[in-house]
């Protein structure tokens, strides 16, 4: 009895973390497509990071554990299947304690890719594309066909799994 | 019998996560000044990110919970004891694939600031500091005085808790 227990309560915790992982944002309206904005993406580690110097913006490249995992293991072209790629965007100021380090100022945009080759493939791509705007995230997109201007972008680097991001390399 | 059990294993559950939160990184070699490399430093979340011109290197300030936590809440003047703050510090490159996107190329260190008014008040700031150089992980410094350096680099932002970042805005 006590084993079965004990059986139950570690799969649920194990099942949780699994279940729980990239649940939806409450009270943030959903993309037009549908995709909901994941409510831990600010928690997420980070894959990579730029700096924009054609629209002076800053951004870091985050990754669900499904991405993080793929990205550590080199396992990206093409990247799995429940992997959810984030990328927080801001305007670029320099450092009033330090004029010669560029870092972030007004945060402009959250923007997501979600691997899902059965579920995304009729825009050709095998992902979902998805932005919320400013602090209060708003979805961004008239309607379902939006993301048809991510992807218009995303073209150039179609071999690569349409993914700009190169995994910075870690220790 | 059953209520016990249950207890204490989501206490143990709980507990964990606190205790094994920031174990040191098996395999590296403590800072001169005995300070260990955290663990899961990789998988913490952002604070800011930064772009040095002057020495060309791309920086993610990441921080453990307790950083995270005050990075949020605006708590960072002081930062509450038990927060870490670290640095990966990668060279710059322009992205092959949008040459106007600068991003990291080689991995150069990871450098931590560890808040803890008690442990670390004989060095005059509140903060225990290390560094580990390159891929290998090896730290850096001759003896425990180069934290000395770390001080007299960050003396201008003495003012600020003695740390440069500002946290990043986020919804």
């Amino acid at each position: 009895m006590q084993k079965g227990l004990v059986t139950t309560l570690l799969t649920a915790v194990v099942l949780s973390g699994q279940v729980w992982a990239d649940p939806a944002a409450p009270g943030v309206a959903p993309a037009p497509n549908g995709i909901q904005l994941p409510a831990n993406y600010k928690d997420w580690a980070v894959i990579s990071i730029s700096h924009r110097v054609d629209n002076n913006t800053m951004r870091v490249i985050v990754g669900n554990e499904v991405a993080i995992k793929a990205a550590r293991a080199g396992n990206t072209n093409p990247w799995p299947d429940g992997a959810i790629l984030g990328k927080m965007v801001w305007k670029e100021a320099a450092k009033d304690s330090w004029p010669k380090a560029i870092a972030p100022n007004e945060f402009v945009h959250a923007e997501f890719m979600f691997k899902d080759q059965g579920k995304y493939q009729d825009n050709g791509t095998g992902w979902g594309w998805a932005r919320w705007l400013g602090m209060d995230q708003k979805p961004w997109g008239k309607d379902a066909n939006a993301e048809q201007e991510c992807i218009a972008c995303h073209t150039p680097v179609k071999s690569s799994d349409w993914v700009f991001t190169t995994p910075a390399q870690l220790p």
